[in-house]
């Protein structure tokens, strides 16, 4: 039996509904700036913490118990996608993931699984049942999958890359099986978003942080439909946030697809952003994560700033890119308790 | 005696003047997909490269006579200047530049020097001399500094970094501090230009790489008035082209300094960079370098569509970020000729 939410902010944010003040949560909330989460890390490594649900679990519910965030994102990987079609993912500590086989031919992406989603990650469906029942009605919770342009990114290069140039010579040279990879990436990616609904996912983010290494023509090409195909595909399930790193040149479109948020990174002012969305769709972010590392006063202040600029309707505070290892406990607090304080003038 | 330009392509269209088709380089074009560079490399460490004349002159020239580039750009460094301002430099063959003292007092930044920018980087001016002869009136020369910012964030960081999140720091928590070092780089840097301009230099390009991690309240607070001051500083020398990576938002300010010139990323398009700038000042760029390791024939067909969409009037062809090493030297010559075979449809 589901407990009924007592801080729909988040989702009532999404769906456009006035609230008294935004909702407020940071990417990567869950992790490596809190304490009880390094403990943790010591302990388990990456794998043994994303699949096991009890593990998932305490780290995702740390930040609400600890910082006090109006959503709970389940603690888990984009990688698992790769890993759920056939590939192996391997996590060294501090070093990033790597992929050792990657595609390299037609007959790489014909073998690939894109059936059972919620089979072969079930660890995740767990998680969140486990979470959505510990977290008894207390926030809503989110999940969350790579974009098929990141996820392509990394199974192409198999490690991350400043330019992702060996990614785009693929693209470039042979942009046929590229659409038939991508196109694969969204089956699974929306079958398994579907089963996190279904888990107890209240609404999902789709992850393109890699999108914004794109030219708007590109994006347009090789990012932006299987987006707004997944965004399509759960209109009817969930409320869905696309957010793609450094690509405000999408943000029109976007406004314009079946999604209810789309989050933006700090390098477009939330005027910009207001006016190339024409207020038609949520915004969430955008604070720059090297901001929590000033004085709390300066943090606070900033808050303000952005809530005003923003708008308190149709916005969900956010950082505009997730929070960084080196951020005290404190002044990621300080975040939240300044939006959560806000009073227009 | 200094020979007249044959080619001066490239100053006529940083002077908004008639030309017959646009002027072509490319950003690190004397460096490392060059084979004849590769034998230098395995030969001279890298600063003996940058500090000999004869040998910076012999890499500059390699892109004029081998790929056919409208302009020669000196081969040396943007972290000559913190060398300068007495900061050691240490360069590792593919591991990027590292700082092994930063700064981090008032004291640290007291004791930097700022005088004699054009004796300290004598070399840099011999090397620019040397090839102006050299050059012989083939085509014009570019000079070049990193920019206040970008320079500012290795000082504080003393290496590479995605976030460049310590600079962020220093500068959220020492407003005051930052803007006296970013100063003491500009007057330095100032002077640097202005000896290479005395030495051999057509026209200069400011490179302000790490400009677009920044917020557009931020650039327009530690960037910007720098890139400014420095326009504005040699307007009666020669022409400045500025080179804000990723900074797309501040196109329109910029396009109202005394630059000639605005460089762009390909994370703008040329539509909206002509519209941003309302064809106010020279634009250049800007082909997604990994475009490079595509087949010829889409090169082509790619520049066709870049050159028709900037317009053949006020515009320097480049790529939007320096060419990668792992393109071939006919792809790359591919890119130079399909800008001199330009014809409008």
């Amino acid at each position: 039996m589901i407990a009924e939410l007592k801080n729909d902010l988040l989702l009532r944010a999404l769906r456009k509904e006035k609230v008294e003040r935004p909702p407020v949560w940071m990417m990567r909330q869950a992790g490596r700036y809190l304490p009880d989460y390094i403990k943790l890390r010591n302990k388990y490594d990456f794998f043994t913490r994303v699949q096991t649900p009890e593990l998932a679990t305490e780290i995702t519910l740390q930040p609400v118990h600890q910082i006090g965030v109006d959503a709970a994102i389940i603690f888990s990987d984009i990688l698992v996608i790769p890993q759920a079609m056939g590939l192996e993912v391997l996590m060294e500590e501090g070093k990033g993931p790597s992929l050792p086989k990657t595609i390299k031919t037609q007959q790489d992406i014909d073998v690939l699984n894109t059936a059972n989603a919620g089979e072969h990650l079930k660890y995740v469906c767990d998680a969140l049942s486990l979470t959505k029942k510990e977290l008894n009605g207390c926030v809503p919770l989110i999940g969350f999958a790579g974009a098929p342009w990141t996820i392509f990114c990394y199974m192409i290069e198999g490690k991350g890359s400043k330019t992702w140039d060996k990614a785009k010579q693929f693209t470039y040279t042979q942009p046929q099986l590229t659409h038939q990879l991508l196109q694969k990436i969204t089956a699974i990616t929306i079958d398994y978003l579907k089963a996190q609904i279904i888990a107890g996912a209240d609404c999902v983010q789709v992850f393109d942080s890699w999108a914004g290494n794109l030219s708007p023509d590109d994006f347009k090409t090789f990012a932006q439909p299987y987006l707004i195909q997944i965004a399509g595909a759960l209109k009817d399930n969930a409320p869905v946030i696309l957010f793609p790193k450094g690509s405000w040149y999408a943000l029109k479109d976007l406004s314009e697809s079946s999604a209810s948020g789309v989050g933006i990174d700090w390098t477009v002012s939330p005027k910009t952003a207001r006016e190339l969305t024409k207020n038609n769709i949520t915004l969430q972010g955008n604070l720059d994560p090297a901001k929590l590392l000033a004085p709390i006063p300066q943090i606070k202040k900033w808050v303000k700033e952005m809530i005003d600029e923003f708008g308190v309707q149709n916005y969900i505070a956010n950082l505009g890119h997730g929070i960084t290892p080196n951020v005290s406990v404190d002044n990621a607090k300080a975040f939240v308790d300044a939006v959560k304080e806000y009073k227009n003038d």
